[in-house]
């Protein structure tokens, strides 16, 4: 790369690094940033490190959040005695998307992948038991992804929470096996939740 | 967007001004920052930092520098006595890239272009002209690019360079290599046939 400085070098070779991104887009947006004045190119370094910065957590169930508890769960608006669990924040969205529901979620971190060396152990779901039993829950929502992982874990969780007598539903079947929450459409995540079944 | 924090939210907005960044790859960028490790991310705040930074223009030939003068201009290894005229960096990396050219360059930061309200005052004639009086230069290249703007700035550069007696010559006009005879345009053929040599 004769002719870049040092530090153009080095942007290049950082956005070339992001998903998606060829060496060639890698070029033109560093040429965007170096073109463009301080205050918008310092705006995308600043967000960068606000995210990494300020974004943690839920100490309840664990959808990211920027103070101790998300926006989700200090909304007084929404019914905690419904818990829809999910397997990561991405889905958790997919499902708000749907302005269906109402209730709290619990994001897993993930699902049971023996193959990919990830246990129960390795899940929150030792958290959403001890939320069951501590606060009054109607209901859990099953609402891992349609596949393999996804129902082998949801079958999990159900197992342990048999004993707490809470009311356990999965969405129905509108969502076509094998496919991922994060790219189902709306409607189908709509129909998904109106027609959860009891298991 | 109901479910994504406050940092979130803003770092897809960052990312959606990026040209060629819809909308989806903002998400799918800023999910990545958010997933990968807090190294890694910052190494693209801290890219696009420096680069704001530490570039800034050579005093020579207004080529991307990180100290006074650029890489080339710096380099013994170069002949200062030819200087190869562009509008911007990204034509001289083109250059650059042929390794056919081992002179110095002048970066004129742009194009005459009346309608667009950039005038030759705007570019970085007089610093050139002062360049060849100060420095013993025999040739001048023209490379501006090869369309009505590109033109009218070599033919402006030309005319203010023609009592300094230097050489100028512009680069080849003619058919491109590798393409084909049916599928160049009139003005293309044109320039062939009107510059034709002989071999």
């Amino acid at each position: 790369m004769a002719g870049y400085t040092k530090s153009l070098k080095k942007l290049i070779e950082a956005f070339g690094k992001l998903p998606g991104i060829g060496s060639r887009t890698a070029e033109r947006l560093a040429y965007h940033i170096l073109k463009s004045s301080r205050e918008e190119a310092m705006e995308l370094a600043y967000a960068i490190r606000d995210v990494k910065k300020n974004i943690r957590h839920c100490s309840i169930c664990f959808n990211i959040a920027e103070s101790d508890t998300c926006e989700i769960c200090s909304d007084p608006g929404r019914d905690g005695s419904i818990i829809c669990v999910v397997e990561d924040h991405q889905n958790l969205l997919a499902l708000e998307a749907t302005n269906e529901y109402n209730g709290h979620y619990h994001v897993l971190m993930g699902h049971i992948a023996p193959l990919e060396g990830t246990g129960p152990e390795d899940l929150t779901i030792d958290k959403l038991i001890e939320r069951v039993k501590k606060y009054e829950v109607k209901e859990i929502i099953l609402a891992t992804n349609p596949n393999a992982e996804g129902d082998m874990t949801a079958f999990h969780v159900a197992r342990l929470l048999k004993s707490t007598r809470v009311k356990i539903t999965r969405l129905a079947r509108g969502v076509a096996v094998g496919s991922s929450l994060e790219y189902s459409n709306k409607a189908v995540l709509a129909d998904a939740i109106t027609g959860r079944t009891e298991i």
